[in-house]
């Protein structure tokens, strides 16, 4: 498919190339009418301004919006550093704005960044799924999703395969013979917690089991601590119990000193989501190295590729590994 | 004294209204001789354009520039919430960017979001003195600084004031005959230990002793953690340590379980930036609720006022309360 330039729009509009310029940068001197005409142009032809070219012809900076959670900080704060860092490099400015909620404010947001004439979008949101990007991609901003496996004209992905960890993780165990394994429910990761869980279903099945200790935190209990302390108590307690977050792993190691349960002798204990505080608890918790910083460099550097040579980016879907790193907490 | 206006401006340069307005809002349509002769008409008469003007002028969204510290993002990414809580009821947008040294790279970083035409910007750096401060004020637009104390005419600032807190937290261990007092050196943050430190000077001057167990964590010690290991079993031990962070007040907890010192009872232990940690360490850890929320959301809020009122607000210095969350680490 031929692609479609600046030129085929300004013969389409019938007016000169200086006009369309002055239209996809913004300016302020354009008629109304004229305005209208160019953008139904680019409309038809589906014409992708190069947001390189459109920077250096306004001699500005090249601005990224860049979307996270508002939740959870810490980790966000490490993707927010890989991705400045990066974005110095290539002197881009980063427009920061954060979601408390689902999709739809989401689209609202990215709507309103794309309105402040962002050069590129990153969004750190696990939650969000193939069809909802799908509406994202219309606004024909190259776009870079951390966390989530997707990837198309306009999308790129930087992601690591939980699923996988999960299924590596649980095939050990179950080698060396630890067959109770449980994963704690997080209220506030419900896709993370999907893809551990399907990973850990897949590994049981594959080895001719079923995989049932998903531990759900009922509604009733206002926090996972309350809920565990009656949990660890019970009779049939898990070999194996896996958390997503240190706060999870200090409830259940917490909960577990005072059942007189001891760890690791009697039951192991692993944080997905490894942080220092893991390493300060007593037995320090293993956990996993997960790459955060460097989800934000590559989802970065990701995007800066894909502003380059707008579409041409051979692999748009980017994975990360992860490393064990185990404490005290495992056998 | 008469407030610049942009009328004096333009009658300055001897150019139109709208030639000033178009070179304050950045045009590109300004010819370079005429851009120069506007500019050095500002200079001289020290006119602030209204920032909020400018932004209806441009019909564009007011940006704001936000500096934070790379390094803590927990305690950050809470003043960040409350900041763009209040940035998105104003309909401002945030333009990121870290700082990971001192004064000079944020000179530059300064320089170049001035540049980029922000509207006003917000620096949370408690590093930052007056004499620093007053070079940032060249650029004439308005400027909060979050975590010092500083105001001038474009200048506000929201703060918490630690040498109060460090004062009155010490003269209360004094009345009930608790004199041997540490504190702990933070070598992430000499600004903040500085000001605890001036507190507990004062606090035992005023009862005509001298503050004496400031405990410098020595170079050759790559961790706190380290040297307390050794400093917690001298014979002469503190019955009060005061730590910055949770992870040194951790680290104090994890060395003194490890040298048989049980806390409270034969050391008391208190954090001064409390967190969700502190609540999960056994024994909990007492410390103090500092409003990081609220030192984001009153720092925009002052921000929205200096923006539409320019230097008409008469606070501008705003300080922030604690609260002391007692647990199980004191007595």
């Amino acid at each position: 498919m031929k692609r479609i330039t600046i030129y085929d729009v300004a013969k389409e509009a019938d007016v000169s190339l200086a006009t369309v310029s002055r239209v996809i940068n913004g300016s302020e001197v354009v008629r109304e009418d004229t305005r209208i005409k160019v953008q139904e142009a680019i409309e038809k032809l589906g014409y992708k301004p190069n947001a390189i070219a459109q920077g250096l012809a306004l001699s500005k900076t090249t601005t990224i919006g860049l979307i996270v959670p508002e939740a959870s900080y810490f980790y966000t704060g490490q993707i927010i550093n890989g991705l400045i860092d990066v974005a110095k490099i290539y002197k881009y400015n980063i427009m920061l704005h954060t979601t408390t909620e689902g999709i739809t404010e989401m689209n609202d947001i990215i709507e309103n960044i794309i309105k402040s004439r962002v050069d590129g979008v990153v969004i750190f949101n696990d939650k969000l799924n193939k069809e909802e990007l799908n509406q994202l991609t219309r606004y024909q901003v190259p776009i870079v999703v951390i966390g989530n496996r997707m990837s198309d004209e306009t999308v790129g992905s930087v992601y690591v395969d939980y699923a996988k960890l999960a299924f590596d993780y649980a095939c050990d165990c179950i080698k060396q013979e630890k067959k109770q394994i449980a994963l704690i429910e997080d209220r506030k990761n419900p896709a993370m917690i999907k893809q551990l869980r399907e990973g850990l279903t897949r590994a049981f099945e594959e080895n001719g089991m079923t995989f049932e200790n998903y531990i759900e935190i009922p509604k009733e209990y206002r926090s996972s601590y309350l809920f565990l302390k009656e949990y660890l108590t019970k009779e049939n307690r898990p070999e194996v119990v896996i958390t997503y977050r240190d706060s999870q792993a200090m409830a259940v190691m917490n909960t577990a000193k005072e059942a007189g349960i001891s760890i690791p002798e009697e039951m192991e204990l692993v944080c997905i989501l490894d942080s220092k505080y893991n390493a300060m608890a007593r037995p320090q918790i293993s956990g996993f190295k997960i790459p955060d910083y460097d989800l934000g460099a590559v989802a970065m550097r990701l995007l800066t590729k894909m502003l380059h040579e707008e579409n041409e980016v051979s692999d748009k879907e980017i994975e990360l590994s992860y490393i064990f790193t185990p404490r005290k907490s495992t056998k």
